[in-house]
């Protein structure tokens, strides 16, 4: 059966974000390479505009539909897809409308504000995210941008993985490994599709929270298993409820598995990121780099690309990630 | 008169460092551009191995030294010529001692001893640090690498300006304009050879932090001529009493200028880096950016590159740039 999306969807995308989505540099780390004795690359989408990579989808989606977003776009997101739509939509010139859990880190709800979004906030106990946005959408038009359930927006993912790739073969090199962060699995979905088409025997991995590995489970059933729990996890940006069934239909053929870190690995990886590179990331942000750093994956001998999918933190939570870090 | 380092001294420093110091990438930022009207660039050294571009410098002058520095390296450094330094001298397999005063940033301090150098403090009101570093020299002996008066490390940090001309030719552009971070001038000097070797229309202006503005004045005079304060100002990094000799005598012939800014608009930059790019800076290292954004320079219709130059903050640092720049 076909897949949901297509390597030339991801090249489309490549083409309508250029010039507004950043090409996030992939940094190769001399010192993270002679520790792992590997050669191991960054992809810090915390650089990004909007702070993670979730602009390029958007955009991508925002782009492609054309007229059918001019009486403004919707979506239902914890953070950083909000600030990735808001912000594509304003460079588009359509209004924006974002759903949010109102438990969302204050620093993304002011974020996705200041590229002039509504906000409209849910508790994400009670009520259902999809049936507020149904009936904004019935009441005020506007199209629906999903924030992994939609092919415009993995296509748009997947350019990270077309970077990477294309990256890796200036360098006459190759990716044996690529971790990735995952929620909905959009992003992996993408970056899997991408790499794989262009170095094929890459393993791409999904790196999930302990107690949201619905991906984990999901690729062992071989159908889609929802997680348990709707919060309760430091990594507020990777806890969808369950794959979406156009990602899980690419995942299931393209991933190699998935890998579960603890809350206190990924904030030990904010504060890695920090201390090492002076980057910032959010604990969901840092999964990937958590695998990596706690030795779950044998990457010995190996080109590995580490996804650093986003960085919307706020102080509190670094600082409690620099605590954990610095405490040993 | 022949300047002390030639172009070639810094393709020879880049093949020395060659996978051990990281070449950091050139981030093309398209909001930064659209709102500048320019194509603006980062380079952010920052993430370079030990938080500086000063890597590049002392681990250049340390292989290129070979025998002469077996018997250890000396320096004198607020910090990051310091971390430098003593990482190079780690990875080179021969003991550091460096000279740091007594007010330097604790993390400066810790982040040194982390790559096991020994540290010497002084008070930089009333002690002379080149004659403490000579009577270590004299009594333990060793090799003295000077943060910015040394062929060797201005050749090192050159590999700065190498790598932005080549990652710009690598897009078929080539800079206009190029603002870096200046104390003793290293840097400057290095990327001022290295890119109007390169693109040689190009102006490159270094940086200072006001009230520190040494090279402004000296290249004003045509002559070295210090600053009348030794401390007191955010940016500790760029504190250097005068232009280096041999700094000076490349930057007087290279360089297009120099432009002060306030601790202030060094604080906003941090803040700025932070909210926009996920990149923490020290204060010195974000004075090139402090400038662009406070509009110091008429960028519209370049090709600008800011360089990053350094990323060691104390916490209370960072959090008051952050304040700095949130308040407005």
């Amino acid at each position: 059966m076909a897949l949901p999306v297509s390597f030339s969807d991801i090249e489309a995308a490549a083409t309508r974000i250029q010039g507004r989505a950043m090409r996030t540099p992939l940094i190769g780390s001399p010192a993270l390479s002679e520790e792992f004795a590997a050669r191991v690359f960054l992809k810090p989408e915390c650089l990004q505009r909007t702070g993670s990579f979730k602009f390029r989808g958007a955009y991508n989606a925002v782009m492609a539909a054309g007229p059918a977003a001019r009486a403004g776009v919707v979506a239902c997101s914890s953070g950083n897809h909000a600030q990735g739509l808001a912000e594509a939509a304003r460079l588009a010139g359509v209004p924006a409308t974002i759903v949010m859990p109102a438990d969302a880190p204050q620093v993304k709800m002011q974020r996705t504000r200041a590229s002039g979004a509504r906000i409209v906030t849910y508790d994400r106990a009670s009520q259902d995210r999809d049936e507020i946005a149904a009936e904004l959408i019935a009441q005020d038009g506007g199209l629906l941008v999903h924030p992994y359930n939609d092919p415009k927006v993995i296509a748009g993912q997947g350019t990270v993985g077309l970077e990477i790739a294309a990256e890796l073969a200036g360098m006459r090199l190759a990716p044996d490994v690529v971790l990735a962060p995952c929620s909905g699995g959009g992003l992996v979905a993408g970056v899997a599709l991408a790499v794989t088409e262009r170095a094929p025997p890459c393993r791409v991995m999904a790196v999930e929270p302990e107690g949201f590995d619905d991906y984990a489970r999901s690729l062992a059933a071989d159908r889609i298993v929802g997680n348990e729990r709707s919060s309760g996890s430091v990594c507020d940006a990777l806890l969808a409820p369950e794959p979406g069934e156009m990602s899980f239909a690419i995942n299931r053929q393209k991933l190699s598995g998935s890998i579960a870190v603890s809350d206190e690995a990924a904030l030990r990886a904010v504060g890695f990121a920090y201390e090492r590179f002076r980057l910032v990331l959010e604990p969901g942000g840092a999964v990937a780099l958590a695998a990596l750093i706690d030795g779950k994956v044998d990457v010995r001998g190996s080109v590995v690309v580490i996804v650093l999918s986003g960085g919307n933190i706020d102080d509190a939570m670094l600082a409690r990630a620099l605590a954990v870090y610095r405490s040993g």
